[in-house]
């Protein structure tokens, strides 16, 4: 076949040529691709990963409304529940660990996990003439954020998301850019279509039709944001949901679990902020994105966001009773509804979490963070025995070095 | 059943077990697991996602070796090739972009890439007494390089990989820290474990043994790197592989595969560029994640090391003859063995690339560089148009936005 | 003398004691230490720097005044001036250069500069017994700011400044830790000490004693402002007075100025951010300090912000008539009354600046602002023309590079 | 006068005229500017600062001597010394805060200090056809670096420098951009002029004329350093003089002379590291700004300087029998010859400091961190107890905060 004819739609018989083309059968040309049609174009075949099932979690879990008009998230109470967790994954060790880490939670006393923000953002620029013109415009916009979300509310363009609600503003200029933030909240998915096309509408719709300076040039992303890129902009501000969980491990637990002692693992905390900093890492964690990737594609996630998403400021301190220890994931963008999650196998991983459908976002977002506490402390227990001396000479040298 | 007693072995009973523990029948359960078996545990079903196939780059790309004994890469030819490439993700448009930004590379002269190195590093401490013993532990090591790699090949401690092999060391001295960058090359395989191994034997058998200072703790991994965390240190020095990928988009192109202009993607870049200054991104581009989780997953490479892989400094300029565009990806880390790449399905889709097994490991980070680079143009061209007054009051509002 | 017995007080015969201790006669110990005597302690001798005054600035600038109670600047009006500026420095070319980049400007058109905002901001933190604590901390602090500004103003308390005024807070949950972000207006001066006692009364007066949450300690700083170092919270946000300043250079003017072309600035600009991005440095720009120190030195500024208040944006891009450059400066931390500003030699470059005494500081930033730019300006063009091989030639290769 | 007409040159008559100009007498138009008129133009007056004197340090600190060629710093013996510092500054309490500092340390032991390298850097980029060209080049630069030496030596070109001996090149390719930095040591000068003098020659007399590919564009410095901006690439890989200072506090120091606890400090290091990472600071420090400044001035170094040179590292933990502090600066930009160092006053301090002239440098930059670690011992103490509601209730509640 000349490739340069590839067939684009997703019909039976394009995709059979495609898989024709490339001369696959069975495997990956196996399982029934009609479910997914409508999820993406050129579809020829499947992609499989194995999914282990691990836990439970020992969850106390805190229940979310968003305050209107500002979208702030209130807590309305809380709740205790056990989880098992699917991970999607081929890293021999990832999912034991993972396991083992949830058990020292477990016994002792489980996790706590809290939902402090849900935003989504499109970050527009407007070039203006000068910086003067850019300062007027961004003093104008700030100030206009109720006329916008009134006026979105009157609009029945079909291609306006309802979901997609603006929450804040915030302008930015640098030279003749008027960088602009606009913050939405977009209910259980993530939204960034949503959010993209609600920007636009107002970009075009609204600023350019009103604004009382004339930009030259208007521009619907320009990356003042951290789509999909890390940046510091949103490890402080967050991005989707910002959610803290949080644990104290009690000596009988680090000993008899994890096999190592509070103090290694007070120690390694402290070395690994201080090389977290010394590599100009922004984040200060030891293993955020390997949960967050076994979670985001078990359940359906855009794994293009699993290093937005994986965004961590962790630390540690000797309480009282044992080691406090806590993950501040400012970035997850997670849905359960919309995307992938609507697909066959995703969606069965969801309701496993007992988190498929309208109304579960922050009750996922909360399991995806102890999960990756849990895998942390785990994986951080790890590294501290295996400072030890004495754990090397037993194994390797005996005889030798064998 | 009781969760707590949670069966954790991979033969069919437990698998079965947990299946029925949690109600799974048909769909995620039904795909055989037998391949799966040594790849992680707890294994009790399947994610899916579906494949497409897009294409052709056209590509002119380097065939490399490494130098011994200092791991440098050093270009032996260059040859051209036409290559589709697998896309695993539901995100809806995603596949028909990448194909588009293709396109338009073809029809103006194809993608040229460039592997300029080769690493993976064990970030590893030795806690000293004081900053002073720190110091002549850090002197100690960085002249030991040689001896190290003799040690290193005379030992026969089956733990030990003899696929990775010590290249360089770097020391950062912090108060008593000692920190230690063990760089390695693995071949064709990540080799996150192998030369986690040797780094372990390396600290313990060697720096323990013989130092002139005896460190108070030993830590295996302390930050200093970047492992699945985005650092300047590795968005600099790089990381796995470190690709340039470049295209020169004639006028031409840009006006008819594109629908846009030079300018307007000349402009979008100044824009983007500072937006992401201002925002306090490490990376210079606009959704190298989306390219490179897509190629992830079709590939069975780590999915954790979606970020860290997704750094990107991208340039563009205006030439004689268009514009042109690039992008630096430091942190590539990718295999062709081992880990994920041997399962059934990971497999079949590195054969179609002609990148399964030993021996491709650059060919198969040069498509993954081009292939992110054809989405970014895609992309890019999108934001630009969406800028556009014309396009927008054509689709909306005729008629009183509709 | 034993040194261990070093007098502490600034009295003439502990001076004398001090100078003689020394064996300091005349130079150093000449200048009358009187007016210095409550500056700072132990006061033996002086230092001196070299004045130059170059110009003028050709500057529009603005008036502006803080609404109430948010502490916004307000624009009230637009004035042109020119002005002479003072710089105390021992660098060979930098006056030179600079006057060299006023005049460039002036024969452009002219600089114009903004104010965009004034903050001085404490970051205290308070340690609590938990996260949940933390945010529960955090929601209240954030909902008491009416409440607190209003306890402020009812105080009598000595120790409490009335020129500090609170204008915003902000917290950050991390852990148990509940940072917060004091930010302030001070007036003409920098405030640092106003706004620490300030912070002070209001963490032990009103947070400790009302808070729903009794934290476990409270910290008066703990770094999560920028007090002294650049931080990219207030790269971004601000910090002092938010400053942009802004030319068009025309290319008549940089031909015959700055003896280089349009488009060798234009490209210098393009590598430059590049530059930046790569070697991980926050600001974009070149050479901000050095004109910033030296209006710093000889206005008796605070030399230890001279690198917070040298952080900076910079964009430059060709519009029709010329190259627009512009530097955003967010943190310029000045003053016109209170610490060494008052004293004998300060003030009067303070006066030649028409900036000494109160009402004068946003007219101050604003010509720092100018003249930094100046200096960008000029240095620039150095280094463009630098990269001449013609001029290199001329210069080095007639006879053999002599 | 038509200050457009501004008198340019240093002969009495010009500065007279200048003063009179702007109406100056007496004070600032006073002291004698003689001395001054080779080191900078348009002189017209002076500033003046207080200087105190305070201390002593008790310092054990290290000989350092350059390995030839590549200019490692190696170590050659380590002496005590009891040394008074010059402090000019107006900020009240800052002397008598580093003098305490200063005090607790020498109870606990006194400090150490170690210089671990030194380096001066011009970062040159080379704008090519293409990244493909950009990598050729950067490739035969990296081999070229013994025949450069031997080159430069060669040379007799006056306007290159023999202080300035290259000692390493890094390259960095991003599109068709190769930046190079040109890493120098000059001697106890900061060396700026010097190696940007060699470095343009270099790039014009020898790159340009021997490359294999030839770039479109010399540029003499393009950002990648760090010139006055602070950088992550110079705060880990160091400028100037990377330099470590150490203190172990007793107990029974930070009792009687800084008033607070061993566990308070501990526990103000944790928050402040983190709120630092949290504020998207590269420093971990909380005031290293005020004591840098406050010796520059004093002491003739370049006050653009500051922010670079105060860049700063550090740690705390606690040990046996105290608290070991530790300050990593990494980008000391320090000399004892040539710029202000050479001026009546300066060097009159540097002097008191047994720092004037050649063979000096390393000690003065080793007792600037020391100074440092005194001034940030007694801030942070400050903060301590700052924290504590005792001190604040005995000050403010008695009788109602008066």
């Amino acid at each position: 076949m000349d490739v340069r004819k590839w067939p684009r739609k997703n019909d039976a018989d394009s995709i059979r040529a495609r898989q024709d083309a490339l001369g696959l059968d069975g495997g990956v040309a196996e399982i029934d691709l009609q479910p997914f049609v409508g999820a993406q174009e050129m579809l020829t075949g499947a992609a499989v990963l194995p999914v282990a099932v691990v836990g439970p979690l020992e969850l106390e879990l805190g229940d979310y409304e968003l305050r209107e008009p500002d979208g702030a998230v209130v807590e309305s109470g809380r709740t205790h529940d056990s989880i098992l967790v699917p991970l999607a994954h081929t890293e021999g060790g990832l999912s034991a660990s993972l396991h083992r880490g949830a058990r020292a939670v477990a016994e002792s006393g489980g996790f706590k996990t809290y939902v402090l923000a849900d935003r989504i953002t499109r970050a527009s620029c407007f070039v203006c003439g000068s910086a003067g013109e850019a300062l007027e415009l961004a003093r104008w916009i700030e100030g206009e954020l109720d006329a916008m979300r009134a006026w979105l509310g009157e609009q029945d363009d079909p291609s306006l998301s309802k979901f997609a609600r603006l929450r804040e503003v915030k302008t930015h200029v640098v030279g003749p850019m008027c960088h602009v933030l606009w913050r939405w909240t977009t209910g259980d998915a993530v939204g960034a279509n949503m959010m993209t096309r609600n920007s636009y509408v107002l970009n075009l719709g609204y600023v350019l039709e009103r604004a009382p300076v004339r930009p030259e040039r208007s521009i619907l992303e320009a990356n003042m944001g951290g789509d999909k890129k890390p940046s510091f902009e949103y490890f402080q501000r967050g991005h989707g949901k910002t959610v803290i969980a949080e644990a104290t491990l009690t000596e009988d637990a680090v000993r008899r679990v994890l096999r190592t002692k509070l103090e290694d693992l007070q120690e390694l905390a402290w070395a690994g902020t201080h090389g977290a900093v010394a590599s100009g890492m922004q984040s200060v964690a030891f293993t955020p994105a390997t949960a967050i990737a076994a979670l985001f594609a078990a359940t359906g996630q855009d794994l293009g966001m699993v290093g937005t998403s994986s965004m961590c400021h962790g630390a540690a301190r000797r309480v009282e009773g044992g080691l406090q220890v806590s993950m501040r994931l400012p970035g997850l963008e997670v849905a359960t509804i919309g995307g992938g999650t609507t697909l066959p196998y995703a969606r069965r991983w969801l309701e496993v979490l007992g988190c498929a459908g309208a109304g579960k976002v922050y009750r996922f977002a909360q399991i995806v963070a102890a999960a990756t506490l849990a895998l942390e402390i785990s994986a951080s227990a790890a590294m501290a025995t295996a400072g030890s001396a004495e754990f090397f000479r037993a194994h390797h040298e005996r005889g030798g070095l064998r």
